[in-house]
């Protein structure tokens, strides 16, 4: 799908209006072209963007699909009035829910600006940086506080997991490496043994870690199939002897695996 | 809002059903309970579902909301049959599009189930490792690669937003500290001398500063708020001299800053 755009209006980063309109575009096998237009927070803000919609439609020959989260009414109307195809959860979704909550909404312009002084907020800065001290089994003190301790063989997928738990739902998740000479004592790390319970386990494909690893050490032992299949072998074996739960990263993002652990996991910081 | 449950219904990992919902839920000043229903991939599933959700209006006396991205229509049924709320984006959102594209949509069932082997998923995973590997100045090496180079003093807020950058927009974030070594000697680290198109300064209220590095190193010259003040105002001098645009992270999310900075810079990967 060349010449055809797709616009993300917003009175704040634009991150709920891309996320939203990607989540539906995601159905379709189409290739629109983005623009971005955050903090557009006032009518004159508006009628610039509105203006650059109405000459895309002109130049396209095909009306731009518009995602628009804004709060202020009159930068609404302008974007509603102009030639693209609106779509806009706040109208769509929040009135309905503001009759049923008896409430009106707070219609708050730039709905992030307060957020960096939240409980919420300051708990995701604060389990971002656990997950980087205890990265790659770094460190071991306060292992008690980890909501999450990921184990796996080296490049299984265990960091950007644990930084994306954190990011997203402000979970202190840390990592721990299987390394041979864990496999050679037969032993799991016994840093873990207290933390079983929040243990998770990562593996993957050894096909699909030989080319990660020679990425990164080409032509190593380290990065060898035969290593690979070794390491992986070894780990899938202590992780069902101590009962730890685990699942395949090769063919999972990094969302899948995230919500697959917090299921599993239940950490007691989400259940509210 | 006490005796209030919202439900999550997705048959992927629910992060596009949850991410839609509290942008919406954010609008209230209610706290309602969150449920997460992930992986809700076949008729029966949805059908224990919608039963949780009966039973939960039954026992709170009001209907529960409930946010749904399921793409499996007889499951979509049977929760729309249910005694909740339901706010269905694909229904509202998706079927207009499909008129407007003149195409069906995909209407796949576990819309990331093949993400991880797409080159934007890739490149997100690559730009995670690239972030990881050039935070907090640690290598220089390929800074030529980096599509964005944050700078400022030590806890401005460099590393949280540089992995946001890599994890929410794959984009390669290196970030390198601004010491006293760098004012004393009065020059930009000569490293980012020949990357300084790309570089943007984070800075921060030396107040902010000195609160968070006494969590750090209690009672440190490092954290106190003379020596904080003397560093935030040679880093501003110096960016100011150098041209290199800032902002303060004091008051903002790292969502906020990371919009600010792609508007900025304008990464070429994400000009398409």
């Amino acid at each position: 799908m060349p010449n055809r755009s797709v616009f993300f209006v917003s009175d704040g980063t634009g991150i709920t209006a891309e996320t939203f309109g990607n989540s539906i575009l995601a159905q379709f096998s189409a290739k629109p072209r983005h623009v971005r237009r955050p903090f557009v927070d006032s009518a004159e803000k508006a009628g610039l963007v509105a203006n650059e919609i109405n000459a895309t439609a002109l130049r396209e020959g095909k009306r731009p699909i518009v995602f628009v989260t804004l709060v202020n009414a009159q930068a609404l109307e302008i974007i509603h009035d102009s030639q693209g195809l609106v779509f806009d959860m706040f109208k769509t979704f929040v009135e309905p829910l503001e009759k049923e909550f008896g409430m009106t909404s707070n219609h708050r312009v730039g709905r992030f600006s307060d957020v960096a002084k939240s409980k919420e907020y300051n708990d995701r800065i604060e389990a971002i940086n656990f997950s980087l001290d205890h990265d790659d089994g770094q460190s071991t003190r306060n292992l008690e506080l980890a909501d999450v301790v990921l184990v796996g063989v080296s490049r299984s997928g265990k960091t950007p997991t644990s930084l994306y738990l954190a990011m997203q739902h402000g979970v202190k998740a840390a990592n721990v490496p299987l390394i041979p000479e864990d496999f050679e004592r037969n032993q799991l790390p016994s840093m873990l043994v207290p933390h079983k319970r929040k243990c998770f386990g990562l593996t993957i494909d050894p096909e699909r870690l030989a080319q990660i690893r020679h990425e990164r050490r080409p032509n190593s032992k380290y990065a060898s199939l035969e290593n690979c299949r070794y390491e992986v072998q070894a780990a899938e074996q202590m992780m069902r002897r101590e009962s730890i739960s685990w699942l395949s990263s090769t063919h999972k993002s990094i969302e899948e695996i995230a919500t697959t652990i917090l299921r599993d996991i239940q950490p007691d910081r989400l259940i509210y």
